[in-house]
């Protein structure tokens, strides 16, 4: 990661959260940076990843947005909540065409038992292009061992 | 394939956007069936598809069910016509524990333009339980080659 | 309403929630049916609700669906539970031309926090069309007095 | 309106389609602003648009950004391009409290069939408080006595 301006701890927790995900690594995602209310993913495009016109899946752009919000709503979450997706809506408003790509996810409103987030997926070539948005809904759940 | 129910062109064609798709042989899926108006893929759980959890992650969920709404949208399309999503919302109901996986896409309502397409992804273990619910609208583009 | 199919006091909950929302008397909303997990809403088309083209305004659906989630929410729950909807999505298939309407919503998942429903908004003229899909995502609140 | 920043043919055709919308009258919205890609509406609370715990209804709230969405869209189409709205989605993030209300509706890209937009709900009592936002695809169409 270029950038860290979070809390050490929460750094480490979500470090921790991206190394369990297997899916992160068969994609070749990668966690680009993390501050107080968002987190930034960044991945490649693969032949792996296309969909049929050889565009990046919308599947991916999902996942990276996906995973981008719930990060973003643990920075702001006690240490120790566990964050589940409730819902997501994503708008694709251009093919992924490009090389780079960068998806964006920042908090809107953090409550005490839902976070609201949103998010934005970016083609990082020159010029920088918008390709998706989304807006999820997270919960933070306390592991039960805690209570 | 188990099951073929739509006429032999447009399963050809779904077939062959399939193989199109470098994500699809990634993650292992499969095509199941392709019918009027309904097309069902099918995955297998895999640490390399996991959340931090250990199940299947969001993203894998929103692909299956995704590229099950477009091809569902496709076997009412005229051949030869592209589609692409323009939206979809994922609302996931319970954590995607379990072996095999089905996502099942419905077209709702096919319009000359527009396609309004659902979809669930179920565990097929036994018994059967309802993981997530998509809803999504898709575009049927004729290639600019034809015009 | 002329079918009750659920337990009286919930019933009575619901109506006493209906009678104390101005807006279904401001749009003439009756309450059509209350069962377990099901609740459906009818209305009348009136030059009060239209958008430009003369059509019942799509905030009018979104205002009927919403409502009958909630409370097929609210069928589930604890007696005394406050339901709020946390977001909800609506698919636009058809212009809503027609007199009467009927909104039909159902649980799909009732957990311990949040539901997850789905509802449909039909012209009841014959024949029936379907003009609208919804899915929300509600939580449900102890009042805290309670606690 | 305060602000007229658009075209004028453009502004009169909003205009013209706000004063058809029965609803608008009905629940006492005003046009505040149509700028290019960008059209506020303000709405009052009151008793007539209240659910059950005397608040703003969502409905009110999805009627109002939905609107502001469909005349931000139009503002950047063809004079005489009908709007409809193809979906959205709305994520409350509070209860709409307070006295005064605007729904901001803003362009995210506009294309030749679609739009993608986006809208806050906001009370604009001091302070300021976001209430609920949504995203919306909306499509225009030509009228056919014009093809």
């Amino acid at each position: 990661m270029e950038h860290l301006e979070s809390n050490s701890e929460t750094v480490a927790a979500i470090r921790d959260s991206f190394s369990k995900q297997g899916l992160m690594m068969t994609i070749g995602a990668k966690l680009h940076l993390v501050a107080s209310g968002e987190v930034r993913l960044r991945i490649e495009a693969s032949e792996s990843l296309t969909q049929h016109h050889g565009f990046l899946h919308a599947g991916i752009i999902g996942t990276i947005l996906d995973s981008s919000c719930g990060w973003a709503a643990q920075t702001l979450m006690p240490l120790g909540t566990e964050v589940l997706t409730v819902e997501y809506k994503l708008n694709l408003l251009r093919p992924a065409a490009g090389q780079h790509f960068e998806g964006r996810g920042t908090v809107v409103r953090a409550g005490s038992t839902l976070t609201a987030a949103e998010a934005a997926f970016y083609t990082t070539d020159d010029p920088d292009r918008l390709i998706a948005t989304m807006t999820a809904t997270l919960i933070g759940v306390r592991p039960r061992s805690s209570d």
